[in-house]
């Protein structure tokens, strides 16, 4: 009944001039077809703060995606601003997931404190950031995969009762 | 010494229109009171971001609340608007009872991840946002009862001395 | 081959009147020390918004520090202002070593909840808050202290491969 249309978005210097294989955005579109998500769309841009913004509105407000996967940019970096352009689209937070995410990586590295990774809704659309090896993506991704489909649902604006039980 | 003067706000648009009983707010004051709150005040008003921004501003200037919990509206859907009028209206934010908040929570149910709720500080009162459900409400709250007393003494002033140990 | 220039500033109010001995700068200077972390200044400085921003900014922009560490003003009293003067200079938050602070301190005390200490970048400075407590801020520390040499190293430019793995 409702959208599972979603967008995987890999930020890629080397990447987006063709020097790089998406191996990330393979597994999680991958990973997320297996899950019943409906893969429509697969871009990769280099890491300009301006160019993410501008394509994950796109995706948002033209394109109607349900579900926006980032790979890439998370990091501490210099060049790494996928979080940064990701909070200025964004119009609610969704710290949880960000959370889950890395209290799940921690337990495997501790070098997963770093990752500065945010979750999101825009509009009808949750976007959410993983980091940029395929490893770290699908770690990260299956620490919230169950928690997607209602969440997705309830963006959309399923009127189900949420404050009975 | 400190006060615990406590209000408990429910957001609830079926509520607020007497169309549903307000259960979690109940729970919660039977369980504040048990603990030693004072509960002075309980309020239910739609999930509307002003009327929340206005509750929450009265309930902290002119009423002089040490506590004011809020039920409902934490959510993703549409109309969830609780944590972004809260966060309009507080000072300072205190993180770290959300965080705690959302961790017992997922030991229970991945859906705690999209709790978008926070907690933070206006004036002298502290403001904490808890889920619509009864039962949420009230685990969310056991998650942290044992800060609030050191908390609330110490956002009124309390001068004893926390850098010693 | 990437710097370890550190630098520690002390918040407190009786300290930097000279009415209190600064045992916390002093224990994280002698870790962090041991560490292998070149401590190059130590400040202790007035529980002051103003002040504190000014003395991040100078330290990061003038005198260079690869990582800024502090200790005091992360709680809820109203003087406690060090998180939210760092929020106002930092360019890029990093959420997580906030939380694995937090997650571990609640291990010991319910208290640790209310420690509102942020981490964030400045230019190419790791900037991170400990409570004030001698204790508390050498076991925050020690919660963080894996994930800090290739945070430190990423800042600053390393271009070897996160993408891989």
């Amino acid at each position: 009944m409702f959208s599972r249309k979603t967008a995987i978005v890999t930020m890629s210097d080397l990447g987006s001039r063709g020097l790089r294989e998406d191996r990330s955005g393979q597994a999680l579109a991958e990973r997320l077809g297996a899950e019943g998500y409906d893969v429509c769309s697969r871009t990769v841009i280099p890491d300009d703060y301006d160019r993410i913004k501008e394509v994950l509105i796109e995706l948002c407000d033209t394109e109607g995606a349900a579900l926006i996967v980032t790979t890439g940019g998370t990091g501490v970096s210099p060049r790494d601003v996928t979080p940064d352009a990701t909070v200025s689209v964004i119009e609610k937070s969704v710290p949880g997931l960000a959370e889950a995410m890395r209290a799940a990586s921690m337990q495997k590295t501790p070098h997963a404190m770093i990752s500065r990774a945010v979750a999101g809704i825009r509009g009808k659309t949750l976007i959410i950031n993983l980091p940029g090896s395929p490893k770290g993506a699908i770690e990260n991704l299956e620490a919230i995969l169950a928690a997607l489909p209602h969440a997705l649902d309830k963006i959309q604006g399923d009127p189900s009762d949420c404050a009975q039980g």
